[in-house]
Parts: C-alpha cells; sequence; structure tokens
C-alpha cells in the first residue's frame, strides 16, 4: 500500500499540473498559508495557546487531497453528480471542496488563526472597503444568521425598521427584526417590481427609521433591488437612517461598494455567489453600525449572535491572536479562504460584468422560449438567478423531473402565493467564470428540453 | 491529463480496499444512501422539490474523494498533520473527512433530504432514546447555538434556572440564559470538583426551578459531573423541573442514556465525540421539553436558534419531506451521517469502555510522572480529556512548543483563575476507538518529552 500510495502521489501532482496549466487565470489554491505557518511567539504566552510546528505545507495537502477525474465536465476533478444551478447551494471548485477535507486542527492554534484573520481581511476587499472602521465578521451558521445579529445588536427594541418587500425574505427579516423587539414597516411592490425611490423618499419623510434593509436579490422572485440608489435617498433624506443589505444572493455576483456608497450593514452566506458549502454567515459592519451598537441602553437580545461576544473574537483573529468565544469551523473557513482568494484574483468588476453576461444569455434564451421572468423589467433582474414564469397549466412538477434528467438542478418556486407557477434557475461562481463547465449552456438546453417534455410548443 | 486519472482511479480504489480490509469493524462508509436516490413522486409536489435522478453513486464518490496516503499514522489516509489530541475538534476519520468535499447538491433534493433525515433517526439510537416524544435537531453553528435554543424557548423570561457549575461552560451558561431573561442560579464546587447530589437537593428545595443545567464534561477543568445522579435528585425533589445536560464534550465518549436517566435535554457540537469537522450545533429534546415551548407565554426569543422555526423543518426532514427555513449544510450532515454509521456499528457500551481505557491510560501515565489532575477524584475525572496540573514553575508556554515539536497538539488553560497552570489533554473518537493510529501512546510520549524539556525532573 505504501508503494500504491507514493505512486499515486506522483500521478495526483501531475494531474494537478495540468489542470492549472489550462485554466491560468483561475488558480487553484489550498487555504494554507505556508508563510504564517510558523510559531508565534509573542502569541504562544496567549492563554488559549495550542501549538505545533509540525505544519503541513501547501504542497502536501494539495497533493494528497486533489482527487481523479471520474467525470464528463471539463476542467472538474469532482465525482459525477447533477450540475446543481439554483439559487443556492452552488456548484464549488474542486479547490474549494478540497479544502473542506482539511485534516484536523486546533481552532486557537497559530496556522488556522492566520488563514481565519487573512480570510477577514479578504472580506474587506471583497466588499470594496478600505475603512478602518468597517468589522467584518465570519460566524458558524446561515445566512439567517447575520439578520439575527443585526436584529439583535444594531437594532433595539421599539426601534422603528422600514424593510423594503421585494419578495419572501422581506416577510422573514420582518419576523426577525420583530422577535427582537423592533417595529418593522414593510414597504411592499407588485411581484416582480421593487420600491420606487420617491416611494422610499415618502416613507422616510413619514417616520423616523433606525434602518431600512434592502433585499439586494429576493431569491424568491430574481427581484434586484439597488442598494446604491437607496442609500442615497436615505443619506439625503434621513441621514440618520442606517442601511442593511442582505445580499445572500448577490456578495460575489452583483456590484457592492460599501464604503463607496456608504452601506452599514451587508449579510451574505457561504453557499452563495461566495462559492463556498453552506455553514457560513458573512457580514460586513460600518462604523456606524458598530456605533449603533455601542450606544444600545440595552444588552444585545441574542448570546450566539452577540456582537459583545463576537466583536473581539473577529478583531483578535483579524490581529492574528488566538481568541475564544465558540468553535469556529476551520474546514468551512479554510475553503472560504480558498475560494476568496480565487475570487480576488480577478478584478471584482470582470466578475460582476461575467455575471450580467451569463445572466444574460439565459434571460435572452427565456424570451426566445415565449416566456416571462417574474421581474417585470431588466433593471428589476437579477444577475445571479432567474425566476421563469411557467406556461399556463405546467407546474414545477411537471417540468423539473425532465430537467434533471438532462442533469441539472433547478429550484421549484418559494413566494407563498404563486410557488407552483414558477421556477428559479441559478447562475453563480464556477457555473459563471469557468465558461469550459458548459454550465449555463446546460442549463438553457435542459430548460428547452423540459418544457417540450412537459408539453409546451415552443415558438 | 484523462489518462493520468483513470489510473489514479484505480490505484485509489485498491488502497481504499487494503484499508478496509486492515479494520472489518470499523467500516468506512460515505454519506451517500444510494437507496434513498430515486426520484420520490409524492415529494415532487411540494413546493420547494428540486430534483434530479443522476445521483453519485458511492461507489464512485467512494473512488473519487479517496486521496493518497502520505502520513506515517498507520490507517490513515490523510496528509501529514500534527496529531490534535486538545478537548476538541478531536482528530477525524478519513470517510468522513471525504463525506466534507461532497459536490454540490439542492438542500431539498431528496438524496440529501433521505440523508438528513436518516441523521437526525440516528441521533435517536446516539442518546439512546426510543420515545416518540423525543425530538433530534441538527443546525449549523457551533455547540453554544444549542444554549440560546434552550434559553430563548424551552425557559422563559423570568424562569429561574440552577446551574450546576463545574468550570468556565457554567458561567458562560448562566451569560446566555440570562440574555433571555431567565434568572440563572449557580451552584458551585472548588476548582476539580462538583456540587453533592445533598447540595443539588437542598438548593431544589430552597426554590422553584424551570430547569437545572448540568456540564457532563466542562472542558475548562476536565470535571465530569453526573446527570443520572441530578436526574435522580430532581425527580425526586421537584419533579417539574427539566434537566439541561450540555453534553459538548460527553455525548459520544461518556454513557447517556436519554429515556432511562430522564434527562430533558441534551446538546452537543460536531466537532467533539461525535468526530465531525466544527459546524454543527446537535441536541435532543424531551416531550416534557417540547411541552415547556408549546406552553409557553411569550414567543421565542430569538429567531436563527426558534423551536417555532425549526420543529417543522427537522420533523419533516425526518419525514422524508422536503423542507425550508434557512439552508443546512450537507456537506457537514454527510459527514455527520458517515460518523454517526460507524459509531452505531458498534454497541455504544463497547465505545464508552475504550474511553474509560484510553482516558485511563494517560491518568495513569500522568500519575506516574508525579502530576495531578484538575479533578481531584476518580469519579469527578472526565473520560474524554485530561486536565493536567503543571509542575510548579511549568506555564503552558514553556511545554507546549516542546509537545509541538513531538507532533501532538495539546491545549492549554481555559480556567480564568488557573488558566496559566495546566493544559488539557482531549482523547475522543478515532484516537480512542482506532488504537491502531498510536495517537493514545504518542499523547504519553509527548508529554513525558515535554515536561523533561520544559526543565521537569521525572520521578
Amino acid at each position: 500500500m505504501d508503494a500504491d500510495g507514493r505512486q499515486l502521489l506522483r500521478l495526483t501532482s501531475s494531474a494537478t499540473l495540468s489542470t492549472t496549466a489550462a485554466a491560468p487565470r483561475r488558480p487553484s489554491t489550498t487555504a494554507t498559508n505556508t508563510s504564517t505557518a510558523s510559531y508565534n511567539s509573542s502569541a504562544a504566552s496567549a492563554r488559549l495557546s495550542q501549538l505545533s510546528n509540525h505544519i503541513p505545507t501547501a504542497s502536501k495537502i494539495s497533493s494528497a487531497l486533489r482527487y481523479s477525474t471520474t467525470t464528463t465536465d471539463k476542467m472538474s476533478a469532482q465525482a459525477e453528480h447533477p450540475t446543481v444551478l439554483i439559487p443556492g447551494p452552488i456548484e464549488f471548485d474542486d479547490a474549494v471542496l478540497q479544502a473542506m477535507s482539511t485534516p484536523s486542527e486546533s481552532h486557537v492554534g497559530m496556522p488556522f488563526v492566520h488563514v481565519f484573520g487573512d480570510t477577514l481581511t479578504q472580506l474587506r476587499q471583497l466588499f470594496i472597503t478600505s475603512s478602518p472602521d468597517s468589522q467584518p465578521l465570519i460566524l458558524s451558521g446561515s445566512g439567517t444568521l447575520g439578520w439575527d445579529v443585526v436584529a439583535s445588536n444594531i437594532i433595539e427594541p421599539g426601534d422603528e425598521v422600514l424593510v423594503l418587500h421585494t419578495g419572501y425574505f422581506g416577510d422573514s427579516f420582518s419576523d426577525c427584526l420583530a422577535t427582537y423587539g423592533a417595529i418593522p414597516t414593510q414597504l411592499g411592490a407588485p411581484i416582480g417590481s421593487r420600491p420606487s425611490p420617491q416611494e422610499i423618499e415618502d416613507a422616510l419623510k413619514g417616520k423616523k427609521y433606525k434602518a431600512v434593509t434592502i433585499t439586494h436579490t429576493d431569491t424568491s422572485t430574481g427581484v434586484l433591488s439597488d442598494p446604491k440608489e437607496v442609500a442615497e435617498v436615505v443619506r439625503r433624506v434621513s441621514p440618520g437612517t442606517l442601511v442593511v443589505v442582505d445580499g445572500v444572493c448577490s456578495v460575489g455576483c452583483e456590484e457592492i461598494r460599501f464604503d463607496e456608497w456608504g452601506l452599514d450593514v451587508v449579510l451574505t452566506a457561504s453557499q452563495k455567489a461566495v462559492g463556498v458549502p453552506a455553514g457560513l454567515s458573512i457580514m460586513m459592519l460600518s462604523g456606524r453600525a458598530i456605533e449603533a451598537y455601542k450606544s444600545r441602553k440595552v444588552p444585545p437580545g441574542s448570546y450566539f449572535a452577540s456582537l459583545k461576544n463576537w466583536l473581539p473574537i473577529m478583531q483578535n483573529y483579524e490581529a492574528k491572536k488566538p481568541s475564544y468565544f465558540a468553535t469556529p469551523s476551520p474546514q468551512l473557513v479554510r475553503a472560504l479562504n480558498t475560494s476568496l482568494t480565487q475570487i480576488l484574483s480577478v478584478p471584482l468588476s470582470q466578475r460582476f460584468e461575467e455575471h450580467k453576461a451569463a445572466s444574460k444569455k439565459i434571460k435572452d434564451a427565456v424570451t426566445s422560449f415565449g416566456l416571462k421572468q417574474l421581474a417585470s423589467e431588466e433593471k428589476f433582474q437579477a444577475h445571479g438567478m432567474t425566476a421563469v414564469w411557467l406556461p399556463e397549466g405546467i407546474t414545477p412538477a411537471d417540468i423539473l423531473p425532465h430537467t434533471a434528467k438532462e442533469g441539472v438542478v433547478f429550484a421549484g418556486g418559494l413566494h407563498k402565493q404563486v410557488a407552483t407557477k414558477y421556477i428559479r434557475i441559478g447562475s453563480m461562481g464556477v457555473s459563471v467564470t469557468n465558461p469550459e463547465l458548459g454550465h449555463i449552456d446546460k442549463a438553457i438546453n435542459a430548460l428547452k428540453t423540459g418544457l417540450v417534455a412537459a408539453g409546451y410548443q415552443l415558438p
């Protein structure tokens, strides 16, 4: 077995090199930062220090965790599986999945502390913020946990919050806010549309709001909001109001300029356009948001989501100091580090354009099939997903088994009022940025085949 | 590259077979349940159905994700890395790490719904409960999130809670309870000891408590509590009081009989004796605990930790029905399924005895080195970890770099009052159940070498 093992190592290494050479602008990295693996003597005296100098090097991990190619997808080394094109979880890069298999390590050991700290700093780039007052957070949990962080720390009981409602997630965020004692007021719009700047201005003039929440992409409708436009209205009409963006389906695929647009909170989840398996809640808070938390009159309303517990931990990790409140997941954080290293190796503007182009390709096909989207106008249409009205008389249950036969997973409807009348197609991450995977064409072909199989006559 | 890929596959497969053949009673499984991979037509009409019939088979995943052997550890196929022997995260089985790399899939697709449902059912076996009223939960988060579930759902604002305090985690759980409005009363004991049954009885007679909380193993001190004994006192003296066990460092390595002992909540985290990377909060609730939640006068105090949101989801998943509140992590849940399949393939009583034996080996060595444990009496000593007083004048920072040179990661102190005076050694999971890994001997040798290198003269 030793002999096999050694031979295997050589073979995997050569396979790796071939892959990398074929796609030079998409570096396949592992999360291990070898430059940070050395023993840090100043941190060693920290109360929680757990040390080691037997650190696996990047090359060793890379070689050992590289696995074989059994799929028909070009450029992928993953086991054959249906192509997941839903509004998250998305398809993952090989190196990201490999990082998920990183052997055990201490959550307060210096190798992981460095990776965690670097990953927090990477988030500053991803959210395009250079203000030292901005505070990144990475917590174990789902995107929903980010709402609890907002509602139980930055908002206080009795605070009024204006919730811009573009689908299911406006309702849920309202529920979360109310749980912690805030008073949410929803400003709605017909399905497929969004509140206008004038409506938002009127609402802001009618009442003093602690915060406005925006669902950047509501995955239940595929409706895109415009945080830049909303923030401009807020700063002009009600400058003390915080701007909170639920970017769960937008961070990593839609343009977000945290500092420039004057945003106060942007939150997301790992399994969306950030390209990492589910399990992480990811956020950026502005100095204003932190001030709102610090000046609250009552303690935070939650414990696991409490900034009192987490702020010092995040600040320590980013300063490369071991720190403990609750155990983070080294595997998920290393996977995030790997994905962000890939994402940030290409200009973000290029990434956003690629998502627009892939989305347009799908939306053009939808139109050519004689179908309409829930998002009625182009400016309301998200670039990481497409919500498609099905032909009269066809339900998701009629078409999804057929698209599945084509090897593609789409999502059914989610908006309560119309769930059986539409389907959702995701277009984020490697499925967009690595066109050699062929995922977008596969999606379009599957949709076409599925429609015909369900009895629809194409125009 | 194709040729390399194919050759690689054969080599990895043969390596796999060798490993499995050498350890027949520790089956190396993947989390993919092929029997559940078929298309379920009744569930297809569910609002959220996302379907596929191109399911990777267990053998394909197993072959494709199997990686090479580069470590000196016998029986392990993981990249060389320091042996992590802290009170969690623990060392992981190869198949568990492989499950972490499972390619993307829909969180509401039938293959994952079946795996999630099966995993919830496995928890009933792990916690030894056959009551249909018992309710398992698996949430994305850390073990700490389990406290929020208890404090914001089962306990109401103004409720009195008796916290049996055996270290750091009694303080933290008290903080969590107070956050949601409960009134915690700590019943303490000197460091290394625990409250006596008589003290608990006296406390229960003095006030009406909604719940008693027990830290089964307080990882800050290595002190073991006795939930069976405490539950007997509670049922006799104050039968309406709920018994809540923080089993973060005990579930999977200490005996816990949920029904037989009359427990109401037992909570844990994935990265401890359950043997899965960090990122999951795992719980079992009794019918009484659910009743306490259902009869509360005010809504749950949290949103992400709300049973109102999660109970229907867990019940649906276990009934193999797709359901959505917040996105679970397919990779972590599949890893948990893999680990529980391994754990439950051996009688739990045997597993508990193995942990006792490994723990005794370490504790005997500690004694032979002339050192004492924080847990003063044998019955107070946990079986998944050992907290060791260092010799006078030696701090964790003096010894841990030396033990690290031996390829072992131990943990420093955590109890605030004495953190610089002791270290902690974990002994859970594969490090215990797979003696061929040699981890326990490695720990003892590293401790000995480290003590000498730090200037201690062995007796």
